[in-house]
């Protein structure tokens, strides 16, 4: 269950509207890395999370604290469109081509659907969607998510950064960008502490590792005409799991079969000449059916 | 440019038909981690690369493998779907309550819409989308999201070897497990690579660092209840990153002012009882327009 | 089935082409409360309406008058498109920064896509699609959902209203505006008549007031720290359906378990420690399977 | 800001696992009218709301609260999923028709992807998305659409609860049918204060009534050819507004021109024989352009 | 404008319910090639129709004609809906191995959502949406278009005959199937009127002819390792357009630059050694600004 | 299997970079009918084709080639974005007013979520998806599918070719449309072989055309006012497949009946007065159950 507290995290004072960097943090806000994707992704993975502890406890907490950030970015963006030239028509707009040019940079939807106000869109309009999340379960897979999430986040947090001289707006952005850094350094910390209680190891998930075949564990397949591709460490040497030699392939003679669909079902109306032969009958391992089992119950020599 | 062969980089064999695992596989091929995805994801990292040699060439060699790797999905999918009993008549199909569960296990649009074949789809129908793939020309960042990507699908391989008894399917998981484990180990390698050549750091991007609140870029804040979040080394010690002294936050009052948002402009009817006063207007730092600047021309003090 | 004529329901004669407002005219047409949404939102519930007579009437009515409002717009999109500077070079519109700003808040899609018509998406693009549509067969709950689609249908009819000037789209606007009044007043007519003759109540669905816990039917719940949340009527007195008497709880003291999720399947690579012991096997109530069903005809003791 | 409590809102505690419905459930957490949808539609209106007091501080209390309502439905999904059959092979579950039966109505994305947890989609797997919120800032228009969010979130709650046998989602379900009813009551209440505070009238928005043409903002353009469409009181009377008198008009002579669009762009490659003529410049009212503005600063008789 | 008689274009009555039909039939209804698309696709395409007469007239005809087809589809899937066990709870339901497989084949949105009807959406639950739309304004090309939708419309509507045995959806099948075959025919003939009208060629758009690379326009370049596709008169021989000489391609060497992306901008923080060096600057052919060029006002050497 | 080498198929050279077409080309790239959507359209054909020989071939070669082509757009749109001035504040841009308009025409997405380089998206921003790709298997019905794609994509790149003066970036269109020429004509050849092998008719699928109801193959319903819909050779003459003679049909009496729901589960809380009765049972033609079957094995008169 969740409380709220109507101050925000931190300050969201922006010195002077900017409609157009308005429409730029939407991205922050409803891109596929912007706060809502956080904030769902960890209260997915915390939910989901099945052990008791501090895992559990962590994420909750950066969680908890993602969706203050989807209130600042969302406030944020409000103010930038204070007495934005919305409702202006075109003929006036033009009449300065200042006005006109900050027209053609606004998101539309921002005056037409939420009447100055963000919508839970990205910067072209896409609105978020819950694909974005990743919250499979498997914390270190999880984990690399995060890592991952949090890196995209900050990079598209430093570009914004350099699209502001708004001394109010950058304020937040430094606030934003050192939330980004811990969390980055947070949750690689928080790898090397799963594998150091031994739930997980370097590859997720940590089994399979003798039922999948060892020689193809190893090699780069050399596909592309690239001359450097054996250049670095991912090509020799001992691979970061401890374990693995990598190798690069330069045969790269295909090992499998010819690809071609099976014979198709002449009631589905796929172009055919009959070359491959009549469709098999899929195996169910059930071909007696009902009756046929009843009988079985009958039978002394079945289990 | 792309070139192709007919023969598949490994055997896809199914010993029989399964059309309910058909469906599952789906996830593999149009799922968020699914084959398409790292496809499109390394193709469009290694496109927009803006460095000659190793890292380049990495990725296109791995882009181009993933390629056939969508193509060796598919025609599993299809070959799984031999002899799918997709045009029986429900009543026909409830003769037998094997062939009536089989086919609500099915994926009807396999049958409707491709004739027995996958659609570019995942195993609950929602087709894919070009925002599964992360591709931000930051190396470090795009690479993290590599290591999630393959750690994710080996994740969802796993669960999905288990799903089968068919030997010729587990023989062509065997090999995705695989490269999956290879392709892990291979981007966490060329991690390292990047921070021993100097190129990134550990955290994305390695900038503005000295312009983020250094005490918001170490801690982490405890916003729910559970009590343990603070027994991982990502709340004390020296961070991943070498530089950072992590801390726990229990003071949890918000640093920030109170959310509200600014007085809206009346012709977009955003119900307002004027508490707040008149809307600012935008300052574009351009108010004087063309016949302010015009004057300017003839100014002798200005430049 | 449907008939049409070739003339329009009203006029749609704007004065000058205005590439600008075509691009925020798509807000109308497919955005999310636009003329595609009230269509396709009747249609599916006048189809779905079970019941002969005044109700599936007016909903027909209704829905085909909306199929041709999707024309005017279509139609008025088209003709401010007349034009429009759309196969102009980059270096040739900047030469006039006013044709250049108009280019910026052009949609590309009405010229690359549509050869200077609409496309059916919102003003950012994004395409209209069948969620928008809300028909769940329950005429209150339906009707309800009329009144928001028409109440958010005029207040961005308004909001558009503002940023023209042209007499001749006023003109139309006019007409659509009152249209919205009439259908908001028509849509909420429609629900005094649904419980005047007695076939719904206030709450949807009129049923399971006595299954449902009576306590918590009446509470708002202060789980934000804004002062005045039981200031309004909604905190106190009788509430709109004449029975529940309206409370302010200020304890908000959880009244659930711990949240946590069960133990994992092993075979899906869930991180676990296994604190929570063995996943339970889940019930059908169908464990003795079909030989022991078989075993039962045989059972003198069962029914 | 935000904070959290591991204890849930209400007790989430089914009797027993059933994947079957752990699927259908994913429509109160991810479907259009899910819980997720009144979290983030309360939050961006609430966010949204630009006067301080009861409004704001009724809307955060009720959002605070859906977000709880996510976490009590996510968690039962995972608890119904407790040692669901997901990881059987087909030919192993068709040894039990039931098991099998059971496996063609599970979402195969809770165990594929999710690792026996929810996705954040709903029971088709469509992911959820932000169209799904409304929050227009107009806050009668947002209510309407609050009321009909609550009342299709019942009849839908209502739905499925007759889809269980179990008596620990039933206590569940009693807690969340309970709440509907009240926020219905809620949101209705605070309509008429918004009335009653003068805020707002009937009408959506409560202006340009003047504007609009009188004579179509009361009128039922007959336009299906069922008979009993005039029987209703949303063809006679004063409308709800108490303004309008209510009429039904049975002329449907259209009152527009013909449908056509305008002389196409040759570079945009509309088919067109001519017969339109050739099509006209937008007149963007500064036809002058900067060289003519420069003049214009020369000219004594301009301003 | 449009009128609807609640007569139906021809008889929906299926002989007996049935659910799983129920949700296959949705493919027809919601589909990228269901009747939804064919009906917008031509909508659109007859209000963008720049000339009066037959074409437009032609298009309009058929668009009418799919809306009515919108309307059969989707009252056959609320009649085959008739009594479903969407309201048993799943142990219930696997007391009966049959009931319980109808149940797993069951769209559990179309009693949910829609209270025993249909949604909007495909036979998956992918909601229908306007990107399946193809309406360029080139008629030629979108006849193209036409052409295929009703070939797969037929296709998915055959398959689907093949899924049923009641007398009464055959019926209605029947019908469907000869509008498709109709259809086809007639937008081909459409093509051929185009042609022979001189209004557009065979190959869409009928410009540029002499623009485009000659040598490029009739060579198939052979790229994958199939050794027979210079079999097909593709390859050989005059192309059906009647000018191109058809040729086959053997040497692939790539005729284009090495692929590698400009040298960033620093501020992006795109991984980057300065290999390339810096950034041109992009010429707008305005460098002089605003100053520049009142000054060239005064300048008697310039126009 | 592919292979891919760094050459580009053809140049990609502008002479100047232009971010405002950088964003129009997105649409070449992730639109309907950009290159992403032929490549995968084609590789799933391809995959799907069920004969050895010449098509698939020929499917594969063009697939692989297209692939090469999403290379170069995206190649291009990275150059054309060299040195955009996409890191500009609000403020300093508008001191420029053409740097201005030039930011109100790019796409801001490239620079914030790419560094630089295209989004797999449309030039609206919309994300590719795998709706966008048609593979029935039925190779008429895909053929003609194929030849409207490359229609559709010349057009496009026809209208592109207009809106850019760079001499670079109309040397590569000059490419695109070439092979866009071809492609079509390919296409066509390519359905006159499958017609000419016998393997397909005109109509596809080439079967029920006996069972379908002949009068109905062949008219054209008039329901639509415009005058001249019977003057084109789709209402008289023998249709293009040389068999159905087509006709006009003026009486559009509807065929069918009245359009109603049946009635509803009283427990999907459908709004109902129960004037149609109750619903009926779905006849699955299994009423007796497992253990009427049982009985039947011990009935002689049975088989």
């Amino acid at each position: 269950m969740f409380r709220h507290t109507d101050y925000m995290q931190f300050d969201v004072k922006p010195e002077k509207p900017d409609p157009v960097y308005a429409r730029k943090l939407q991205e922050l806000l409803g891109g596929a890395f912007g706060e809502m994707t956080v904030t769902m992704q960890y209260l997915m993975q915390g939910w989901n999370c099945r052990m008791k502890g501090k895992y559990k406890d962590l994420i909750m907490d950066v969680a908890t604290e993602e969706m203050g950030h989807v209130e600042m970015i969302a406030t944020m963006i409000a103010r930038l469109l204070e007495g934005a030239p919305a409702t202006d028509a075109t003929q006036n707009a033009l009449g300065d081509p200042v006005v006109a040019a900050v027209m053609g940079g606004m998101d539309p939807q921002q005056a037409i659907v939420s009447g100055g106000a963000p919508t839970l869109s990205d910067s072209q309009g896409q609105s978020w969607n819950g694909k974005y999340v990743v919250a499979s379960g498997n914390l270190l897979a999880d984990f690399y998510a995060n890592v991952a999430a949090e890196a995209q986040g900050r990079v598209q947090t430093a570009r914004l950064w350099h699209m502001t001289d708004d001394p109010g707006v950058k304020a937040m952005l430094k606030f934003n960008l050192a939330r980004d850094t811990y969390h980055q350094n947070m949750w690689l910390a928080a790898i090397e502490e799963l594998q150091a209680d031994g739930l997980e190891g370097v590859v997720a998930p940590n089994d399979l590792l003798d039922e999948e075949y060892q020689e193809h564990a190893s090699e780069l397949w050399h596909l592309s005409d690239g001359p450097d591709a054996d250049k670095g460490r991912w090509a020799f040497g001992t691979g970061p799991d401890g374990s693995h030699a990598m190798r690069f392939r330069t045969d790269t003679t295909p090992l499998g079969d010819l690809q071609h669909g099976p014979p198709p079902d002449p009631k589905l109306y796929v172009t055919y000449d009959g070359s491959w032969g009549e469709p098999r009958t899929p195996a169910f391992g059930t071909e007696k059916g009902v009756v046929g089992k009843i009988k079985d119950v009958f039978d002394p020599d079945k289990t």
